[in-house]
């Protein structure tokens, strides 16, 4: 039961060895394949067996796409605080456009100025799910779910130091935002909010 | 943007005087109310003023419904580990109640015997959404969200001692679901849950 | 050197015996005196002693107005984001009150509804120097001090449950603000943010 | 008194001198000896000294062996979440086989598959010990004491990001089990876990 | 699959009501059954619909012997290392003899006085398990290990304060322990602890 | 509403294109710009793009004076405690020059020798705002707050080993203060400080 | 090996019972003994036993003087920041006294008044040992220990709130402590630090 | 006030340049000089300047001696558990050294092995002080603070993994120990400990 993937693989930690084998077992799938946190040489190992093997560098992650997805749906609005924080967003908009997504991208509109985040309101408001991911102090989420009524998945990110404690402090603020609507997945998860909020849209459009 | 309600007051703290004057701001409202984490006296002074008020015991919640809700819209369930999650979900559920959501309860069915799980998998499996309600090692989202395609909201609850650590512990596992699917609210937090777990289901209905 | 005030007692843990003593050393002086977090049975005890003692109750302060406070400067706004929060937050405003500063109350105006804080736009953007109150995920002094130029003391508050904390999260939020111009005090610490903007504010006036 | 073993030594942080005059120590010993997490070229070493010198790779031991184990002696299983977590199962196998077990293997049957640990119900249910090893939310150790009868020994590994707090994450969850039957050892302690569930099954065997 | 006892009920938190329904699903078992933590209140409310109750009162427990235990069994030792960890002892010494255990109990030897621990040297050697209970800083189970080549279970306990962390201390110093044969319960677990080491007794004796 | 700048680059974890970028961005601003934690061969890109930059090397600062500030501003004093903090101390005084403020320095005066710190005790007491940068147990900024009556900006650092906790005791520290007029900012965060001690410098002296 | 003392009783938690047979049990030793934290009813408990008990009020501490200590010993300094501080510095002294010392007590000369401390300048300088016991921040042993030359014991207490974190934020201080000649005891235990300060001061005088 | 040194320096982090002015401004001290924690080559840089250096390898440390310390005095004990432990016991021995010690060297007789440390009882009985160096679990200074009676320094290390938490775990077991006797200094802390144990021992014999 992948759901729409034949497999997600993470890849750090995984020897060459481990990867050809597994890039191998999938030669044939009729699926989606998606491996996350991969190294450029790793996909150097999985695109000389998966010839299909396609690398999102900002993502650093390595697609197979097999299904033909139907049309692409929209919807899914994924947003970042700061520029350090683009590589788990791309994460989290790449996971989605593999399930059949077109998410739109507002990156580097953090709360720090809330003009640059009013200036899409439109944007946000007509959304199905919005994926905010945030470092440093995390607010973003709490300030977009009081914004929107859709569903508002907040990613803490390890971007910061000292009390930030490696993301701790951004996930403690969106776990405890006074506004509805939020849910919180593990720091830097893209890939968790990206299906996530890719699974609502689907169900909401359909 | 109360988002189908008109206010969700939370009254640990509240004196009375504060909760009279809450109730009596909300008398000729349209939308509906809900009152979080009320003891049975307070009840008493919120239903002096709004005597529409009525008391959900298990919950612990105070609810006044004045919007009629289109129809009773299904495929949310609320899910419980332990016989003592029960007051955590039945807030999730008496939340979703409020926005126009029948969601099935299936309590007391955790990880520790599978074959009560494993009885309810085609509930389980037609769902829009979960709301998985679990304290002690909090591993019941992970083991659903394997079983399910739908999202699984995860609610950790303060049930344990020791290593618990007032429900620290069953956050961290929910946050950490190899399964993916999963995103979490804050512990004890049902009301959160329940009000996510209703969007996703209306969105997904309409 | 008390800096302004003859002596603040943090009455916590005093018996009525050591408050006497206390209150009876400074029955002649010429500074003002505060006593902090005073229940109302103590208030009474400092009174049988000190008969110019008034008592703040919802800063559960007592305070002795012995200086002729020259007149009364303004420029310091108190600002708190929930209800529950005003304790503290009268705390800060009554500690600059003593110090000759005439504070703006802005109250319940969190981040959840925008517009409430916005609304009071220019009141903020006009202060010397602000204290922001917030419990839940703490996210108001972040975003006040990406609208304002002046100085912002956070004041993480203890309200909440859970991942909360007693105001571990909010305090890690403010510490970790992306916006230049918040420090931070103890959680629940309105007196030592009071004392802080008040200072500021006296010191930019005259 | 090293309960069957002359001694077991910590490899990391050891000088290549202090190995060799462990390694001259041990030469004439009558009874096994394991060297734990040696990196390769820390073989390299004892090798030069201890002629009959093994390295297991994936377990990064070094073993001596040089008391005749009477028969392999079966009833231990040793189980993995994921494949990141084989070697520290690799470390509790072993260490059981110096001890004259013969451990079954059953690796990456974590719980977002429920199936492909269902397939294996029977080896498990006839197991007299089970030293159940996983990362990420640690899960496993409860499921399984869930379904058996026999002492579960769980191995919190350091396998994950994030929240899962370098393996703090997966521990809680263990300690936190609410099926009985199941204790803990260190994150990544394999060996710990071995040499118990090696010590149980020996005993249930004789 | 509740491995000889028709259930094990967790009371704190549980109402008169849900006790008494408990009790009477109860009421026909061939089963043991155990009730934890129960308050001398709620073994009333049991007593008036199972009369066969029992009430052990230093272990706080509420037991129901229904299913004639063959023979008692040796081989389990119960430590606990200070006067205040009796209780949890005696949680693990009653919860193993409704299972046909009968422990030996060596309690207030902890290690501030070795000669306490080294006169009872013989029992402990020759245990098949040993339960060791320990609050403040936990090191009676290293100590003991180091002594024994049985398998020794470590329950930290709540006793102590500051830096004791409610039990974290001793449960991590158990964690840490450098001696091999170790594994650990949550804090205050005697249940868990006893009904592993009367596992680990009966296997080793059948 | 950059307050005084046109941007602050906070650099580690950019990528030299990264930088490129915003350096050509800010070409022809009339505003101050910084370059925070840069590395001397990000310098070299930013020079490459900005022919005006300077590497403030000690503070790992690149500055960019693009506004005549009218006239420098005495009254703030930057204090460290032990030499390995001064790189704070610079990232705090650069932050302040870049204002318009002429800072003083006092570096190494920490409280293990009082007479050091006592034997400036004029410039201290004549100061409007002091920045106090501390690692190790950070009781710097205590005791300056005792000895002075304008406000202390604490800055705690990473410097220390073991309960330091990579700088979480210094921040405990100041966060607890007994002594009023002490805020704090984020382990090692000069430039916070350096900022707020400037703004409250410049409004005091205007 | 109770090193002066018959035995040393910690009463919190013990039953009536178990005091009077405790009591009974040192009847006739020739040794002093000592009751920690013992409330006053508890007195009457042990005095109805023991009719030589005294009861030190402020350190709520039960004393048996038994051995007629040859002569007081002087050279130990108790030294206590707060005035909340004193039950813990009363509990230093009281241990040294019985163990043959006559310690100074100088009560609230924290470091926020460095002048009240300066002012004792002589009586520390001159100490054999110095026990400091200080919550809040806890800074004073690290003031002390750059006073004076001999062994400072610090003592953290669990007075203050918020990120006091009941006593870890003054225990990280102390532990931290850049001037040499600081260890540190448990948090509140002035038992452990009078003891140890007397012992140093009865070895450096005979 | 160095106390017996006119200097100890701490090296990580120091630039050469920072250490030759160290080294020069000390070149004509008439007292003893130590650098702590120096990687080989700043024992170079140091050499270079002050050509009487000398470097105690194993503990990381260079020495100055220029004054004549009187006669090596006896009484101190240094201890360490394991072999890992020895490089922070040597930093105490060392220390203790050059203030005048000659201290016995006791090393990897841990707890695991009790007869090992019974072995050396009478050494230990007769020591004036005594540094316990222990990572792990940590539990030496409590069980060597049950058979002895002079002070303990225990000396926690960041030796081991996982629930180690790099050295805080046995840093709470020594704070936590219920032998009296026992004080703690920072984990890894040689220095403190043996400049403490030190100055006990001169004190006691003088
Ligand atoms: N049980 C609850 N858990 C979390 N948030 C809640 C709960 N009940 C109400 N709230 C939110 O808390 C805020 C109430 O703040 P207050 O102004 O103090 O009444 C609103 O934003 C509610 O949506
Ligand atoms: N609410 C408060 N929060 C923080 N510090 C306080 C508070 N009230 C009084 N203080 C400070 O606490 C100290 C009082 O300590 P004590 O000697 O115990 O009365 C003084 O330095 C006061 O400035
Ligand atoms: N991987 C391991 N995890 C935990 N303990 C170990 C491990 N390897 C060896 N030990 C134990 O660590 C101690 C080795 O200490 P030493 O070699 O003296 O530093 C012995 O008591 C071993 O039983
Ligand atoms: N003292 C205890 N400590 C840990 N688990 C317990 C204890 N008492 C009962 N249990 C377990 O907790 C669960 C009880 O859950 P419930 O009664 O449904 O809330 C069962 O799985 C018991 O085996
Ligand atoms: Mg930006
Ligand atoms: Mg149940
Ligand atoms: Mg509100
Ligand atoms: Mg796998
Ligand atoms: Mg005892
Ligand atoms: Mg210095
Ligand atoms: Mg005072
Ligand atoms: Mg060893």
């Amino acid at each position: 039961l992948r759901k729409g993937f034949a497999e997600i693989v993470y890849c750090p930690g995984k020897s060459d060895e481990q990867l050809e084998n597994i890039a191998r077992a999938l030669a044939n799938t009729k699926e989606n394949v998606l491996f996350s946190r991969a190294a450029p040489h790793q996909y150097e190992v999985v695109l000389s067996i998966l010839h299909d093997a396609y690398y999102h560098e900002k993502a650093k992650m390595i697609g197979i796409k097999r299904r033909e997805t139907q049309t692409t749906v929209t919807g899914l609005t994924v947003v970042s605080a700061g520029s350090s924080d683009i590589p788990v967003a791309e994460e989290a908009a790449v996971t989605a456009e593999y399930m059949g997504c077109a998410p739109k991208r507002l990156y580097d509109i953090g709360i720090a100025g809330l003009h640059r985040l009013l200036a899409h309101i439109e944007t946000l408001q007509s959304s199905l799910a919005i994926v905010a991911v945030a470092g440093m102090e995390g607010a973003l989420p709490s300030v977009l779910a009081g914004l929107v009524s859709c569903p508002v998945i907040g990613v803490p990110t390890s971007t910061g130091y000292g009390a930030n404690l490696s993301g701790v402090a951004p996930l403690l603020t969106m776990l405890n935002s006074c506004a509805t609507g939020v849910s919180v997945v593990n720091i830097d998860n893209g890939l968790g909010a990206g299906y996530l909020a890719g699974r609502i849209v689907l169900q909401s459009t359909n």
